[in-house]
């Protein structure tokens, strides 16, 4: 069961713990800050297969595959995966989840898909859904770049505030067993707008929401940024994440004060 | 809490109630055999909005404050909106959720995401994460027309197998208060694929999925189709309805033994 905090906000009784997790990225990632922590990093951006589509499912299937290792479980033990990509109609989740054939409750959250399904995942295996529970998320800079913006084949020049799609999937294994790490609460997203409509600055479209969440589950908890190791949000870039920290400078409230600050600018 | 029954499939301890609905349609819904069921039919397609796309987020508010009403809530009560629909990115859904600024989890399920949204908001409301939560759906023929066949000033053939995309938004608001119908448990469904790929044929396509989590919830809840009063299915049309029920039968299971049988046939 959870306690409920404030509107959207609440904590666990028991915190769902994670009992394997995997993350498995392209080559660019691999040679970015976080390199070393990725399980697996795929050098080919087409990871053998024919499409980028087709290597995003791929993605998630390596990394559900690596973190069911890591946790000693098979996918026969998870009662349900919370899924979503950036993809028309999430096919880069479809097709993985079609291969595994598990029940599946398909996400779009777009950035915020990971956080969406990590809650979600969380809440069904608190819940007595299942004993253990998924949660999967990908992204593909090519899939992303067609989707949204250009075919890369159009060779359109990047804009200064444009940022890089991760290419990769990560996936975790949430259960009621023991273990170290879990998830403690959650507090529920609002879409904030403050009226960004430039696809080449997603960071500043993104960065209000990120406050107003952080902002909420602060209020919620009662707690203040000195209380966290780390505040980590995704995607917010070199450009969104000052602009978070300034918006809720406004309000009061430093996130400097958390150790986040030495991984702002990373999309992770 | 839930209790386990078997891989995906639960049953409420006690069931979750639903304390407030509303059904908001078009014109052709309005006059066919459920019109009088609908809270409101209204036959401009635009809905007063400029594009089609915003008319089915006016749908989608126009079923939340009406549910909200009947439930005697306002969105001010509402913990979370499990929300979605068939656009890209889901853009209906996030149009209407901006308006209600309420703590939103986006969903892509296609035609399962009322199901699906039914499922996930119930346990939020289980769990305690809220006391009052809501599921939302919405489709628009024109905006489903023009994302996953052809732009209707083509002006292409109909096929014989071609279905209707509703023209409209279903909301249910859920709560752990006493209520007389509830949600007493679900069964997770998993993608059955047998390669039908006609986009005209939609409901070939989705019965086998159908009769997988209909088979899937029968066998964990130790139930017959004669035990129930209805079991329904949205979307499978003329040609998937008889075909779901072909399935199961092949498999021992006679759905016609339910009172299902006089709304086969109707997309609800």
């Amino acid at each position: 069961m959870a306690e409920f905090l404030a509107r959207g906000a609440f904590r666990m009784e028991t915190p769902v713990k994670i009992k394997g997790f995997a993350a498995v990225a392209g080559e660019k990632e691999g040679q970015g800050p976080l390199g070393l922590c990725f399980d697996r990093v795929v050098e080919d951006s087409h990871f053998g297969m024919d499409t980028w589509e087709q290597a995003e499912s791929r993605f998630q299937l390596e990394a559900v595959g690596l973190a069911l290792d890591k946790a000693g479980l098979t996918i026969d033990d998870i009662g349900v995966i919370c899924a979503g990509d950036l993809i028309n109609q999430c096919i880069g989740s479809a097709y993985s989840m079609r291969e595994l054939a598990v029940p599946f409750l398909g996400l779009y959250g777009a950035c915020s898909t990971m956080a969406e399904g990590l809650l979600i995942a969380s809440v069904m295996a608190d819940c007595g859904i299942a004993e253990h529970t998924a949660a999967v998320k990908s992204s593909h800079f090519s899939t992303a770049e067609r989707q949204f913006r250009f075919p890369l084949s159009y060779g359109g020049q990047r804009t200064p505030t444009a940022q890089w799609t991760c290419t990769a999937s990560g996936a975790v294994i949430l259960s009621r067993e023991d273990g170290t790490v879990g998830v403690a609460g959650g507090c529920i997203g609002r879409i904030a707008d403050l009226s960004v409509s430039d696809i080449n600055n997603m960071g500043s479209a993104m960065a209000p929401a990120a406050a107003d969440t952080i902002q909420r589950y602060l209020a919620a908890t009662g707690t203040s940024p000195a209380d966290y190791d780390f505040i980590v949000t995704g995607d917010l870039g070199l450009v969104g994440s000052p602009l978070l920290v300034d918006i809720l400078l406004k309000q009061g409230i430093d996130i400097q004060l958390s150790s986040a600050q030495g991984l702002r600018g990373y999309d992770i």
